[in-house]
């Protein structure tokens, strides 16, 4: 399933706003396949014609009927409340769609309802497999633009990364080197006591080893301390 | 990391219809704990008093700053644009995020920056993390209801269940009244000035934020500063 080859069908939607969020979700996914299927004239037109729509409105399919809509993909899928679908079709999630067609080179169709209504049973009809986003049984209808976005970003993932956290970290003798400078200081302030200082000092080594400190994390460390002898010598 | 341990933040949110998204997502998704920081009061209220305005806004924490509003969590997140931070932070991804801390036990802050300008460099100093969805190059910036859509969503996924990691983390509230202290001494010690007074702040504070301090860890720390004070006045 490649994203060149997805197609989004908005079929009767009523809120140009909603039009123009579910556009702007495709643009933030980069897909560019838009069809709209028997929409309100007026409704449509105030969204093409809005000062920010994007280029997915304006170059949008404006068809009569779902069937012509999809008639060139090879695989359709209706969206619709897992409430409204409990026991009558198997439902899927977004993330089962995408681990069960991820390897294939399908043409998908995405199906979105009216905001209202949803899709019709003869809507479903044209669709191979429904599939719903899992919410909370007592607030189980999503707003259309919201869902639109939540199934662009599912559908667009790549497999997991794990993140890079950039950072060069201080060398363990660098560390020492500033753990000495703060047992000085502490020794000083009388924090450290002949009593306590052998076990202190290895907690606080074990803490710093543990925070991942970078060089520079050392140096400001070390900056501060300095300064603070500093005033221990000179007031 | 458990649905009744996520608090989302919005901060000085501008759009009434943005508030309400982010609420209804919220619900959508079996979340209940919203605060909102500096809200323009005219739009808050608008959202508020909504027709259909739900129960996740009604009982939301209005606080004067994020640092209020973050102080009982374990774990702050800021949200941001992936373009805007690029090579600056480590970012993480939603689904990053979810890997890294399905088994903790952290009290999480999702926070979300205004519509217009996202989270100040000062907001994201209270972030232990940064977070951002990847979206397209040519159109990175998403609208707030439906990112925030993306990240309840993605939050909410059933995660293999591991075993819990048993860790005491401090809370944010901690380890701010512990930097507090630190600015304090280094005040005294004339190692802050008027002039770098504010950014160094912000770093002691986004380097205290990553070390993994324990409420041990900041009573030790506090201790000691308690102690290098004493050595200031008494010598």
């Amino acid at each position: 399933m490649s994203f060149s080859n997805l197609k989004l069908i908005l079929v009767r939607p009523r809120d140009p706003n909603n039009i123009g969020a579910a556009a702007r979700a495709m643009k933030n996914f980069g897909l560019t396949e838009l069809a709209v299927v028997a929409p309100f004239a007026p409704t449509w037109n105030e969204a093409v014609s809005a000062v920010n729509a994007e280029d997915v409105l304006t170059q949008a399919q404006v068809m009569g009927t779902l069937a012509e809509a999809v008639a060139d993909c090879t695989l359709v899928i209706g969206t619709a409340d897992q409430t409204r679908l409990a026991g009558k079709h198997p439902v899927y999630t977004p993330r089962d769609l995408v681990a069960e067609f991820a390897a294939t080179n399908h043409r998908l169709a995405l199906v979105f309802g009216s905001e209202k209504h949803g899709l019709t049973n003869d809507d479903l009809a044209h669709c191979h497999r429904t599939m719903s986003i899992p919410t909370a049984p007592d607030c189980p209808s999503m707003n259309l633009g919201q869902a639109v976005a939540i199934c662009c970003y599912e559908l667009t993932r790549e497999q997991p990364t794990t993140a890079v956290i950039p950072n060069e970290f201080a060398a363990v003798g660098e560390i020492e080197a500033g753990l000495q400078m703060l047992l000085d200081v502490l020794r000083e302030a009388e924090f450290l006591s002949s009593g306590n200082e052998s076990s202190m000092t290895n907690k606080l080594r074990q803490r710093l080893l543990n925070c991942h400190l970078s060089s520079k994390d050392v140096a400001l460390l070390r900056g501060a301390l300095r300064q603070i002898q500093w005033r221990f010598e000179n007031k």
